[in-house]
């Protein structure tokens, strides 16, 4: 019988995987995980990478292959592997009797063909992406408290559908209107590797644009909030800061609301759940409230009409928005406090 | 008989007037101008109290009145000062006999009432008020050229309107849908005055929405593009850069549009305007491309349904949103090249 | 007899008070801490003031007075006042049985003309400045442990004298030969009040020298490195960035010595110090190893004649440079692992 | 007979070289500039590879061949090639008749030694080292005119030597002490290359320093202050920044002088030099005074015993570390204004 409080952590090169170190080596519940890489160059620890993990982080380093971590005794596996990766290691992991949380985005679909269309890659087998369970803890607590694997959702789709899932299960959007989601996001969201445009001297005192109608977390956003592709524009952008996304929200009501109503909507559909911290009316979250936590902040401006509503949603794309909420959900699967380690 | 091209700058200690001194020390067709401040504090030139200008810009500086600027011999002013000090100052200068640009908001509309509820200011006589042209050349060229007092528009108004105009002399826009625009500027735009939350670790690495429903900007934009107040949601926030607008705009169609009819849209509609840059189909403007300078880049892109179209306007607040707009106004006045001073 | 664990922290306004309020809430041997300020403004919670605190700081907060804090049965102060405001209230707290922790400048020297030279202050009484206790742990750890009331040092002190302390005491450095100490610092060192010169489109891209010959912290240094004021230079830069000082530091060794003696001397004067984190020679710490971490940093180059030393020194100026040295201390006072709360 | 007003620019894809294309293209003693890259892909115009220059600076874009550039009657040519390109391309340029200002290291030493040393670099031929001529035009002025090859320097050079040739011109520094120069750059020094370290996430909110005892800088210094590598240190350091140099430069003078005399010295040497512009005792130069311009800016402090001093230095490494100053060298072997188009 494994222990699910045995960790081995996958991939551990880039921005996700090291945040996900950092609260993993502080969690007072687990043993010191064993990180997997596929090339380790001759280093042994954590450490010989990452500097900052000096003195407190110096884990085991070890070459990832599915046999090794399966006769490593751990229970659980969290992969920051790209796609292609995660499709391979995750069925195989689970089939050896761990328990996966995924990062990628290769389980996050129960279509195939989301997978081929947005995301131009062969889908896992069927029965794979039925076994897999999304891993937003506020709409799937019991589901992921006994997943074999859960797919950890994208860092945009995170921040919208935490926003509109009060607004759609109330049916209070107008049919027929345009749901706008204007995204924006610091540069640690598009990764580590070497790129011209994530350049210092690129992205420092510019803002642009990108992914217009293009966007992979769009299919997220539609499978869990009911809505239709003609429904919503999702547009992201990149903006001079290392960690944050915060999403404008802009949505037409069918009845008019006060800014009351409002509130107690979104206070009454998040009871209950810590990680997300609804606004008083007339307040509004900043990324700053939200950064190096795993906190989803939400606030709202209403017009005078009551029925042109606009939501803001902040969180840290490295936190809430991946390897935060991952712990979150290694912490359902292990039937603990949700925000352990994540405060 | 006053000559134009003896030029004196009211206000020259925030942002605006620091950009409006360097455009206007390099501009070809002027004599160097003077500058006048309600306080010099003893200094009698502007490098004392900018040493960028030293070397270069050693130009008067003089104490504000009236009577000082009528009898200098200056034929243009350029006035940026709060909406009260202009309010009072661009009359009596064109009483005076001096051609007036006023940066502030204050002869901004036609209706007294926009001011008083928008700005919550008292309104200038009505005569002043329907004697001023609003200044975009782009728009006004004419009037621009024969006006004795122009009103400079607001940064965030010129980057939506510009991106609008077309589509709604067009008449494109189906009617009954929201035009969402979601504009981000860097925090120059909000001034120079010390304020808590424009300390540098307060804007650093944050990103947070403002002035939701309420934005003075808004009457502009619904004045100049013939859009009522329930069809405009106009949102405005803070990113931690120092200059420079991105607006996202979204606009649902009435009709589907090929991308390339769209693309001739934008190019017939500004045709002869050098200082607007259209973007080809597919490609999108980034601040970067417009900062230090007097553009004002449009680009564009259009689902596959040809009616949910998201225009991307960029200009430098400084530039095409301030400064550098005036002096394209001032050259219009003056009947020389508008782009004279601003490439 | 007052419970040490039983925690006031007073001004909790500026990013020191912050921070420490940051550490203390998560501090496993504490209970939570109660918050004074001068004026609560009816603000009853911490979270009121500080949305970051929502839904897990949510502490008290209440009017500051000797006696409020005495009659709350509190055995530890911790005071992020003003120098003036921390000389008064550290001898009442004291002499009311608190231990107390004093992060300004007040109690920092054993010389009353020291603090009215540099910090042109009244001098609190001469039995309080020997009293007190300077609180660089790696220097100073049996004087804390006992200690009625700490010092806390100042955030470039403790860089500078924790790089210079092995060569001091050693005496390794040439006699008759300048030690410069050539340090930058984010903004957030300069407090919170707005200020010109800390408006954000002041700092952001742009870099400055400040304070040369003036800098209050130079007396720390002398003190607790024995070096005289004619030895020593101290320059400090702002830089744009928010939190962190990295300090270069050049000496002329007396004796040439080869790269690994110099490590040898680092790491044995630091053993059993795992706040302090000494780099190999070739290589260099980063600002962002220790960004938001009680760590200092320390690494060096040395030039081929063995004689020119480059000792680079890295600490956040809110952690291992404020709060965190502070809690750090508190640790040694309570006689439990100095790390604690701090990794 | 060629005309050196036709220009051709070689390299045009670094950050230096766009900021030299900016210059040219508004350079009202010349034709507009070609410009020719080893391989097009296709582009015709400058504006399609770089959108900045859209509407203004669309100018050819032409394969690089030094047959293309003699047959195209260009009389001077700027290489802003790497150290390897610029060592074959510049000789085979003036054998054909045209003047060169070459933006690399390859012409900067009289020493093929130092080339070798240094730089890993196998040097050009002797002869072309001696042909060619330093480019400070504060210095060397007359040889520039009459120069067929200028070798433009060092942004880090050009900032350390302007602030300490002065001093060692006049004798004042005492010999056998050290001359430390601790200089910081903005990101835009490293070259426009994709790069782990130069990623944004990599280089906001960090700092660090780099090239201790090894910077390739060193020699110029030494060759154009007569400083010996005993006596300087000089050491670099990445700040979070886009564009600037800072250098601070600690010197012990032999004599004590007061902060008058050492004003005066600076202030004579450069008289007459519109481009180094000398602050007044007791002020200190800041990194936005000289963005986006070809000015060095030169301040200092004293301390009370006269001979400690510290010389702050700031420039635009790209505008008078680089493009502005290739310009400036240019200016002068027209025989006109030396600031033309760098204002």
């Amino acid at each position: 019988m494994r222990d699910p409080r045995q960790i081995a952590v996958v991939g551990v090169t880039g921005y996700t995987g090291l945040e996900l170190a950092r609260i993993l080596l502080r969690h007072p519940a687990v043993q010191p995980p064993a990180f997997y890489l596929r090339e380790t160059n001759g280093a042994k620890c954590l450490a010989e990478l990452f500097p900052q993990f000096r003195g407190w982080g110096e884990a085991p380093l070890r070459t990832l292959s599915v046999d090794a971590i399966a006769s490593s005794g751990a229970g659980t596996a969290f992969l920051a592997t790209p796609h292609e990766v995660s499709a391979e290691l995750a069925p195989s992991l689970v089939e050896a009797g761990l328990r996966v949380v995924d990062l990628s985005g290769a389980f996050r679909f129960r279509s195939a063909e989301t997978l081929t269309t947005w995301y131009k890659l062969a889908a896992p087998p069927a029965e794979w992406l039925s076994e897999a369970v999304y891993g937003i803890p506020e709409l799937y607590a019991s589901e992921i408290a006994t997943a074999r694997l859960v797919a950890n959702p994208g860092c945009y789709a995170t921040s919208v559908i935490l926003a509109l899932r009060p607004l759609t299960q109330a049916r209070w959007i107008a049919p027929d209107t345009s749901v706008i989601c204007d995204c924006k996001s610091g540069a640690s969201g598009a990764g580590k590797d070497p790129r011209r445009d994530l350049h210092f001297v690129e992205v420092d005192e510019n803002f642009k644009a990108y992914g217009l109608f293009t966007h992979r977390h769009t299919p997220e956003i539609l499978d869990h909030t009911g809505l239709t592709e003609e429904q919503v524009v999702f547009s992201t952008h990149l903006s001079p800061l290392a960690r944050g996304i915060l999403s404008t929200i802009y949505v037409t009501l069918e009845q008019p609301q006060t800014a009351a109503d409002v509130e107690v909507l979104y206070r009454r559909f998040y009871a209950g759940r810590p990680m997300v911290r609804i606004w008083a009316a007339g307040t509004l979250p900043e990324l700053q409230h939200v950064a190096h936590t795993n906190f989803c902040d939400i606030g709202f401006a209403l017009d005078k009409s009551g029925r042109r509503l606009v939501v803001v949603s902040c969180l840290d794309n490295l936190g809430k928005g991946a390897a935060g909420q991952a712990v979150q959900n290694f912490n359902h699967m292990l039937g603990i406090e949700e925000q352990t380690s994540l405060q």
